[in-house]
């Protein structure tokens, strides 16, 4: 009931992550297979919210692998794994959108809702 | 009213930004003077929110510059600016807690309570 004693626990179960550190982290399906890895999170800059994550999928060390854009909201983070959940399917990323070209100027607002169409998730603009 | 001429508006109000490419993002003081950069953000894992930015001060090309973590609350982004504003003063920073060593380890709820209570932001953790 110390300070001392509480403090590890408190903070295990509010990992804080550094943004040019969070390349890497890993995703999991629901069995918990390592199905792919962040690349990257979008942040609102206003806000300060991760609004979502580009996962890298497949590949060796980046290689060969392809990258999809996926709402926040498909993520969970799960302190045992160290990583994410996520109940996306194969199936589902076949027809996901995909963006190519300089990440830097895709944001658009009609591909942000196409996104959002794809994975039924509530546009976080709506919130 | 069309959903075409909405669009850009809608877009450069939410303006999004890379977790790979935020490093740099300038910040002013309230007479708009340029004080430092983002040199990288903080992310609470599960919420996926940002909490602090370490910000860089001072120094060219980050030779000489000195950082400081601050609690994301006392940044601001100006749009029109394309940049944070905050209110912190010199004096502030002279007397802030400092942090050293291997980035990837200090976090430790009590160092962060000397940022919050150096800071006098309310802890994220008892939001």
């Amino acid at each position: 009931m110390t300070q001392a004693a509480a403090t590890p626990d408190t903070t295990a179960s509010h990992p804080l992550i550094e943004s040019n550190r969070v390349e890497g982290t890993p995703v999991y399906d629901p069995h918990s297979k390592r199905i792919g890895t962040i690349h990257h999170l979008v942040i609102e800059k206003v806000s300060g919210r991760v609004v979502y994550a580009v996962m890298s999928f497949g590949g060796f060390l980046g290689i060969g692998s392809h990258t999809h854009t996926i709402p926040w909201e498909k993520l969970t983070y799960d302190t045992q794994l160290g990583g994410y959940r996520t109940d996306i399917t194969q199936e589902q990323l076949t027809g996901a959108p995909v963006f190519s070209g300089d990440e830097r100027v895709w944001w658009d607002r009609r591909r942000e809702e196409d996104i959002h169409d794809h994975w039924k998730v509530p546009p976080y603009w709506g919130w």
